[in-house]
């Protein structure tokens, strides 16, 4: 069962709300002998951490990383070994106040009212379970996968906020991608981004975006044919982030429109003997399977449902009420979803990596 | 694990291959003395069987599922007792021959180069475990798993083929639906995607499709916060089917370009009493969790790679050559993928029913 | 979940009951390119199989395996493609009209009162689900197994009927155990075994057994510290065969009297320059991890409660009845428990082998 | 996969070493709106405790658990939410210096080599994961378990240490049980006991025993005919308690050398119109699922292998040397081993319990 985890092999338990003392993960089946550090794990984190620009919330949270278990020194080193690896984040910005009014008030759009329509109960500080102070918890394990998969590169970008999308001929640089405050790959884009997200921040709103995740350096073979297809738990991984309403892999939604010639990547034998695909619509993978060309998979984040204007909704007494939110939040979510998204990447590739490993090693 | 199976209360393991004796799937969690019937199944598989129309492979299957274990008669019905339900349908029209000489020649857009690549060996017959076949195991599981939600009514329809869309204000009718080759629900689509898909067929050519799949009737509850959302579950089971490249619930890739204020939707108390929303952008899932309106979940299906165009690829050798497919193919996998959707959705109800019932009922 | 189905990597799915059409299993995630035919599996089955002595039911069951997939001729062998497979066996001799009598009688000591309370319906011809015939499935995955760890020998005997015992210190020998009805590694107790279990059988009473299962060959390192214990596998799987009431590692009940000088076993370096062990009090599993040595386990099988002297009972309608089980049935059920005991002995160490690999290897 | 996790509804995953910085678990899937608190867990905490008595390890360890996660106070109570419970203890008397000459020594008994031999690396210092410290986590969890059965009383016992047995027709009541500190139900032996411990505990020796753990109150219905089978999951939890060699239900090992007509439970119907059994020789489990009677369950601890007499061993440069324990241990782990055993007897009932109400329910 898979409540509050996932991978197989390479397996993560989280745990925590916005408010508690702390949150965390529990991450199972890593390979003994890597080698890590609280230091390596906080660099992701702080990729994440809010507060960095003024388009993300406000509060301020250091993130950072405890490793509770899993690890033992040998030379200066902290290796890992093979027991499962505690990690820790103590809440500090809490600011529990604010939410106070929202107690018995279903936001529109949040999981309030499922949550009680569900459980009978709620931890309506913060958003409870469904805050995104969860990814925390992902980011810090996916440190961790990063260590299982050292050839493989990943690399999120935020392609489309609004209306508003990259040039999809722009080529992708780390440098550039980390250079503003959208993780945009497109330099041309970010002065007009900045402008609209501007707009919308000031104007208590909030807006949707498309983040696409690349992962290169992926060896064929890995995923299986049903129900454990790589493209499948890619997607499965990327839908459990909060607010993602799809996911897609290659081309995607634009495969309807392709026929079968457009569509199947041609093969040829590359100079070094291996083969060589002409183009890459199906984003890297084949029947469920890496084929080992780039994998490329994309998600939507909706706009977060935290806004200044006020809503109608109803109460948990049965009664029509309307809603305005206060607390500190993202205009763009998207943002903050980046390395979030690289972060799933990491997780899942390591976990079929490990049961490749198996299978088939 | 779940190479092959998934659920995790209703819980279903598929096994087969296009040209094998036969293939299957074995039901386990299923509540005792529901009343089910090798008839009853079979009404769903025709739905899905090959062969029906000009618009669909010309393999002659009569798809007859015999029920193995799982069941016991008492007063003249057929009741689940509880323990696992075996299912098997024979291969009956294999014609081995068709697929002789792709034996070593990877197909562009096929799975064949990617299972070679991990196991070392693949049926390459009719394309063996990846062959759509394999998802008549499925809507045989999604009959018994319709009885476990009896009053959830799930209706799928093709919405787009190519870049040809149905209007999307026509109001779905199951009889007009049925009415088609298509599982189309607009009627003044029919005609011109039949002209469409009648170029497509006999250019020996394939095109994409989307396919939408809605549950009525979904109590507020099912699901859970994190890693088991009911929508990350309908994603993932969706794309378990072949060539799914894409999924999204409700709004879907469109909440990029929406505010926080067009997206939430709004709440009221109806008439009896319960909330009423006043729109579904969010396809009935808040928070990972049914809210109790309509699900409304979307994937994409590429077009067949199986086209009579010589296409490059490469062989097991390492050589260059060309691929041609001479098989019996479907033009649009889309068609048959609409019952296909259809089973995968009661099939996660049906788990995420029970999976509820667990913890909160 | 694991209703029906064991092991994580080497994952068995079975399926049948004892008067259905037919019984099986799915055995996935078996390693692609291993030999096997039906045959050798059949080898495995002949010796489970019911009928071969007047100690065992005279039920006449050919136990012909079928490979209905995952396999691919290459080369005139049949090999393993890393795809599902699905054996099945069908039922022939079931004699349904042996059985209508106890359809409403509970017998004591069997599982139709449980049965009852707990699905409020059971397939009661023949022990239903609960019928010794499901074992069947479990040797014909343990076939397979053994493929999968061709360099470890298992064996089975049955150390104990009653209470009589094997000399302790008698060397077990195939050929010895093979040649008794009794897979008795003791010559000089076989005769006596014979005429003690004569007298049982012609009294229609039944007897009790202890079964001991060895696996030489085993590598340190299968296992893992806790929850997933090698020690702890293996008696999980012991106990789920049917009729089973305990199971013990190495020195097992006895090591309550043992002090910490006597119990833990001293390690020296080996002629090879490997470890070398004193003694195998631990029964080749230290911390839940392979040590190298002989892994030694046990357990005892109740007597079958189908017995010929009438018993105190009750009927489904709560009433209070004698019940006679007249059906076909063993007098020692720990005699067929062997090949059984063997089959989960290689199961466990295939699904372990595989785990190691995947983390450590 | 269940590297560090166990149950399947009502799931635990534990992490953490002996002289890390602490050790705790997540509980999944725990139903909503249980009341608990951090004091009523301590009190489990504290039977399990260290160094409440000369006969168990002197390390002082306050073993106070902090609820971290998955609960939300309403009117003054702590009410679990559904959401992922996580339970921290910090380690505070560690005392690494103890344990630093074993470093590279293999103690014969413990998992020393084992672990280097899987991992080639491990946290030596007090067991590291192997350590019983690691149970603590379990007791906290059972303290929620027992919340989801509360009409189920459970009791656990020492029966039998070193060869000196309780008298088995002494009725057990908790008073007695937690009077003396062996938690041993027979009056009449406790002095006996007491005299031979400290006999052992003087020559810095160790023994092993016998603990049997009793349930009440369990419905009819828990359990699954096969591979969940209520006394498989019992037998497997308890088996995953450090030094468990053996497990047994109902009469266990005696079955062995039981007719059918001993063995078998008659049944007679009540005053109360239910099912009355004339014995339980079962254990109070038929064909895997629970008859309603109490249920009986015992496993056997071996003597902790941490004792001052020199053994002959190896180290992990592959030299034979002599290894003595100098830190503190328990003579007995048995005792300890009461409350732990009660625990997981909890997490299994528990974990069924909604397993059936999914069913079933």
């Amino acid at each position: 069962m898979s409540h509050n985890s996932f991978g197989h092999l390479f397996r993560v338990t989280t745990w925590g709300e916005s408010h508690g003392p702390a949150l965390g993960c529990v991450v199972d089946g890593c390979p003994p002998r890597l080698e890590i550090s609280e230091a390596e794990i906080q660099t992701w984190m702080d990729k994440r951490k809010p507060g960095q620009s003024k388009y993300t919330t406000q509060r301020q949270e250091p993130d950072q990383v405890r490793i509770l278990s899993g690890v033992m020194e040998e030379n200066g080193k902290l290796l890992t070994t093979g027991t499962p690896i505690s990690l820790m984040i103590e809440n500090i910005d809490q600011r529990s106040k604010d939410y106070g009014e929202i107690k018995s008030r279903y936001r529109p759009g949040h999981a309030d009212l499922t949550y009680d329509a569900k459980y009978g109960i709620r931890d309506y500080r913060g958003g409870g379970r469904s805050s995104a102070r969860e990814t925390a918890a992902r980011v810090a394990a996916g440190a961790i996968a990063r260590k299982v998969i050292p050839n493989i590169e990943i690399i999120g970008a935020m392609i489309q906020i609004g209306d508003l999308r990259i040039d999809p001929n722009v080529t992708w640089d780390q440098a550039t991608i980390n250079s503003n405050a959208f993780f945009c790959p497109d330099p041309n884009a970010v002065d007009q981004w900045a402008e609209y997200l501007d707009k919308i921040r000031k104007a208590g709103s909030s807006i949707g975006a498309v983040i696409e995740v690349r992962a290169k350096g992926v060896p064929a073979g890995l995923g299986a044919p049903i129900y454990a297809k790589l493209d499948q738990d890619i997607c499965s991984n990327f839908m459990s982030i909060n607010a993602v309403k799809g996911v897609e892999i290659g081309d995607g939604f634009k495969t309807a429109e392709l026929t079968g010639e457009e569509n199947a990547d041609q093969i040829r034998i590359g100079k070094d003997g291996q083969p060589e695909f002409l183009s890459n619509h199906a984003g890297g993978i084949l029947g469920g399977i890496s084929s080992g060309q780039e994998i490329v998979a994309r998600f939507v984040v909706k706009p977060t449902s935290s806004i200044l204007t006020p809503r109608q909704s109803i109460n948990s007494a049965g009664e029509e009420v309307d809603v305005m939110t206060k607390g500190r939040h993202d205009p763009c979510v998207g943002i903050r979803a980046v390395p979030i998204g690289e972060a799933m990447m990491a997780l899942t590739l390591a976990d079929h990596h490990l049961r490749h490993k198996a299978q088939c090693g």
